[in-house]
């Protein structure tokens, strides 16, 4: 199978560049082909603007959605860009791997999101109707794909608990996993979280490379996680509000899997 | 009273110029002190690294934390994040303003985020004892002054609803109204987020600036979200999870706020 890593760290020798090589080497010796975009050796320009349409004409007032279709449409998608889309249509699967600052991704990564995830490419897909809101969340370009994320942190497992002070992490993903990831129609594995880097020693790198290695073997076969898909029945369209007989009397993330 | 508005995006003839421009001229007229840090007219470096030290050497193995805590410590802080550091120090509230962009603030601001919120200034900060674990979670440098969120995005507000298919606003912005303005000591204001702004034509442009302006004038007595503070009683340290008998048998974001 084929598996993309984007990767964001600006640091080879640290946790992070460590694992990213575990990864690579274990899913290789897996038989798999890996790509691996590294954004920090990439150089990877963060701030979306009107460079990333090579079409775009001086003094015309940009606007980022125009822009991107009109460049996704007629070819004139800077090269960085159009290479990391072929990147996603080859791989199988795509594992993001990034530390955890300020209670979300790096600030190059969510770049590589926005100026990847082009109007027609991620989003602005599909028909629009009356039982049909375009196809996002759970449909569109990348569905049949299968994405994962995995994210250190410094951070306590305790502080990032259900009740603990940082929020739930699975919360804290969510805009991540459901709105990044479920939206281009992958399927969205449980995260992979690695707590209190800092702490980490010889005896523990092994352990946590351990775990992450029983992560990767079983990528293929790991259940994702069970997020309603937005265009079989059980949202109001076009309010896209979760119908009042499903998960009844209750608000938030979780109504959004089918099991909470 | 000093503001500064911290502002993301790319185009200044867009519906977010206009409503930075609005803001400024509001504030002004009410006899206060405007900044503006302006993300993309700055051409702001996006990118946390080793440069953000001046003095970090050549070939040494970087840690993000260590080597902002030597930076800051030192004075050999990249200059613009210097800069930045001062008017947070001037400022007694700060506004972001940003486009929402999946479901997060933009990759420039969130750069922003991560290279001005040094080791020592936004995190870091305060002792650690039985009682008390750093200054943050209410408390830190930027304690007393106010913080508000002025957000726009495309979709609908119904999207957004507390059953809404993306998630409800406040647990999308939770991260950041929690983790990255109440963490260093702000007053968070509730967000003041403007929908659908594709359809907003020349009265609508009206209504929005006769909404956002009653903000800006209510900033300085609007109630603050009532997020819990860390270090007085609520939670148990150091696992930082809230006390079993505060807002038993919940999880969840809200229940680190105090009405919940």
């Amino acid at each position: 199978m084929h598996v993309l890593l984007v990767y964001a760290h600006p640091e080879p020798r640290s946790l992070n560049g460590s694992l990213k090589d575990f990864t690579v080497q274990r899913l290789e010796r897996a038989g798999h082909v890996v790509q691996v975009s590294d954004l920090y050796a990439m150089h990877w320009k963060a701030a979306l603007d009107a460079a990333d349409n090579t079409a775009s004409q001086p003094g015309v007032r940009f606007d980022a959605s125009l822009n991107s279709k009109q460049a996704f449409e007629s070819g004139t998608q800077s090269a960085d860009i159009a290479r990391e889309q072929d990147k996603l249509r080859w791989a199988d699967a795509v594992i993001m791997q990034f530390p955890l600052w300020w209670f979300s991704m790096p600030a190059i990564l969510k770049g590589w999101v926005e100026r990847v995830y082009a109007y027609g490419f991620a989003y602005g897909v599909g028909e629009h109707s009356d039982t049909h809101w375009g196809d996002r969340y759970g449909e569109g370009t990348l569905a049949g794909k299968r994405a994962m994320l995995v994210v250190t942190t410094g951070g306590w497992e305790s502080h990032y608990a259900p009740r603990g002070i940082n929020g739930p992490i699975d919360e804290i993903l969510f805009p991540i996993q459901h709105g990044i990831l479920f939206y281009p129609g992958f399927d969205v594995l449980p995260p992979h979280v690695i707590y209190r880097t800092g702490k980490i020693d010889e005896t523990g790198f092994e352990q946590v490379c351990e775990a992450l290695g029983q992560r990767l073997d079983s990528l293929w076969t790991t259940a994702p996680i069970p997020f309603r898909r937005q265009n079989t029945g059980d949202y109001n369209i076009p309010a896209l509000t979760l119908r009042s007989e499903v998960a009844p009397d209750r608000n938030g993330f979780g109504i959004h899997l089918m099991h909470d």
